[in-house]
Order: structure tokens, then sequence, then C-alpha cells
């Protein structure tokens, strides 16, 4: 049999991206990853998703697919080894509500408390405590948001674990607290543990780096 | 074999309500329909839905489900008459993802047309127009997003053919452009055209009476 055309277009510092790579990873498919320069996207990128000209895109025997949960949907339901998703339906709605509330709720907070300063930031960072909060209820009684193993909505949400804590120290300001989240923290320790989740990880030095440029050149008075 | 327990929290005037409604009845499914006072919720909206606190919330054999798209998504997953989502995983994919652009970038710049004023408002129905283009691109060579026949996308996107006109009339802006969107035009009247579909609709003078007083109260300066 032919070898399957898989590609990846993305970026090594972007969680929707690494959302990606631990979906293939997990159902062992084998893809060529095309790494994106974000300050000069190429023509493929924007051919293969003209609607947001963004990354991740992933390119199934020759096939565009943008929207990092589509994408994820998409792959679990092409190889069935490894279901990501569970079997029963209230289970499979439960894992898409937490992996959209994450998206909707706790990510545009984080990113808030990442970007903007004093009051607004103070207001973000409470709204991401809260949001938090409310995520963990979703783990309630569960070792994983799968429950005794990884799935959908672990590797939608995952990745918060690590760009939080990044963020926390760029911006000195805790979001995460053990005393209150006991249950997001372990699950968050846990998660990355994994070591085929820790295998997808960019290099943490690095990634703060990044994040260190990124929040400098972001919140400087003239961008 | 007992009937089934289906209940559905809602409002009559609510898009993603009308959504969930269409895919119960396109499922031929019986259902109790809850009607939620959005002034004054429930104890039960509030019991069943503690993230949001929103309407729609489906309740099968005492277990609730929140997230229209979700529902949606649970209801085909539950009863397998009239499939919703085809069966091609790509197929599948491109559903849930204009059911996502609509909802992440037709219904807020939409909203705003509605709901701002001067060069706010002229600068959201521009940006109104562009992701109708956009979102009719998903129609190419299709009478329905699901194809020959109406499935998930349509659903989820169907209200806003209904939607736009109420506005447009309100705000005396248009929106939809027959000459620039014929797909997307025919699309709306052909969708709402279909009997199911136009039984489960609010009595049109009814919802323009509504979304005149909601319009004036959410506009007027003291709001």
């Amino acid at each position: 049999m032919a070898e399957e055309s898989v590609k990846l277009l993305g970026n090594w510092a972007s969680p929707s991206t690494l959302r990606v790579k631990w979906a293939l990873k997990l159902k062992g498919i084998q893809y060529e990853c095309v790494e994106e320069d974000l300050s000069n996207k190429s023509a493929m990128l924007l051919q293969y998703n003209p609607v947001y000209k963004k990354i991740p895109v992933l390119v199934h025997e020759g096939k565009p697919l943008a929207e990092s949960l589509v994408i994820i949907e998409y792959i679990d339901e092409t190889w069935k080894q490894y279901p990501l998703l569970p079997e029963d339906p209230y289970e499979r709605a439960m894992a898409r509500f937490w992996a959209k509330f994450a998206d909707e709720n706790c990510a545009p907070a984080f990113l808030a408390t990442f970007l903007k300063n004093g009051e607004e930031q103070e207001k973000a960072a409470h709204e991401a405590r809260e949001n938090l909060k409310t995520l963990e209820s979703g783990l309630e009684g569960k070792c994983f948001f799968g429950g005794k193993s990884i799935g959908f909505a672990d590797i939608a949400i995952g990745w918060l674990g690590c760009w939080i804590r990044i963020v926390e120290e760029i911006v000195d300001i805790n979001l995460i607290d053990t005393k209150t989240m006991p249950q997001l923290t372990a699950w968050f320790d846990d998660f990355l543990e994994i070591p085929i989740i820790k295998e997808c990880m960019p290099d943490h030095d690095k990634l703060l780096e990044h994040n260190k440029n990124f929040h400098k050149v972001s919140t400087s008075p003239s961008s």
C-alpha cells in the first residue's frame, strides 16, 4: 500500500498546532510537518486556508482542513486506533462541551491577562481564575477529562497547563491556585508528564523566551 | 417500551433554540418544550446549565446538555434516523467548519450591525457582508451545505436567513445582496421553504415586533 500523504502546516510555538500533533501522535500517524513563518505566510497556507489564513492546516491526501478542533475530530474519525472521543453520546457531548468552553472562555481571558495592563489585566486575571475553577468541575471524579486515560478534551485543553505557567512567570500574576483548584493542577501535571504528550512539547526555555519577546512587542506603547 | 423523556428548555425567539427544535423535528423525536422567561430564568435552567445559565438546554432521560451545536451532535449520535452529519469524515469536517464559521464570524458581525450605531455599525455591516460572501463559498456546487438535502450545517446556519431580513428591516441596512451572493440567497429561500423547517419557525410579525422592542431597549442612550 502506498504511504498516506499527511502534511501539517503549523508553527512550533502554537498551542493549536500542538493539539493536532498530539492527536496524530496518539494515533501513531506519520506526517510531514511544515513549519510556517507567521510573519511571512507561505502561498501554500494561503491556498489551503483561504478563510482564516491561519495555522494549523492538515492536508490529508491533498485535502486541506482548518480549525484545530475540527481537525482533531477528523483525525479521530479517519484513524480509528486509540479513539479520542468516547463511544457514549453523552460522554462525547461532555468532551466537546469542555473543549469549547476552554477555547471560548479560558483562552480569551488568559490571553487578555497576558497582553493587557493595569485594571484591564486584573479583571482578565480574575475572569481567567473563575473560568479555570469552572473548568475544574469538568474533571469531577476523574483523572482526565477522558476518564482514566486522555482523550479529545484533554488534548484540546492540555496546552493551557504549560502556557499558563509561562504567562504567570512573564506577567508575575498567579492564575492557577493549587488550593482552590487541586484537581485541575493535578491534571495539568499528570497530563504533561505523559511521555507521548511530553515528546511533542516545545523546549520550555525556548518557548519562554519566545513569549517574553511576544509580550514585549505586543505591549510596547508603539504597538 | 416506556416513552423516552426529552425536554427542551428554550425560548421561542432564540435562534439557538430553533436549531435544536429543527434537529429534533428532522429526527421525528417527541419532546416537551419548556418556555423560559429570559428575564426571570427558572431554577431548572440554572441547575441544568450552571456554566452558562443559558438556553437552550436539552434534558434527555434526566441528563442535561448545553450549547446548541454540542446538543445537535448529541441528537445526531443518539437517534440515527435522518443523519444530520454525512458519513465521510472530510464532509463531516466541512459541515462542522461552516457551522463554526457562521457562529464565530457571521453571527457577531450581524449582531453588531443590529446593535451598534454610526461608524461602528457601518464597519460591522461591511464585515457581515464579507463574512456572508465567505460563507457562500461553502455552498459551491451544492443546493444545501449538506449536499442535495439539508444537514448539520444547514440547521446550524439557517436561522440567519430569517433573522438577517428582520434586522435589515429594522436598521434599514442591506446585508444580503442577491447579485453578489446568489447562491446564499437561494439557499436561505430554499431552506426556509422546507415544510419541516417552516413548521418550527416563530411567527414572522411577532418576531419582528419582538426584535424591534429588543433593538429599542438595547440602543436607547440609557441602556
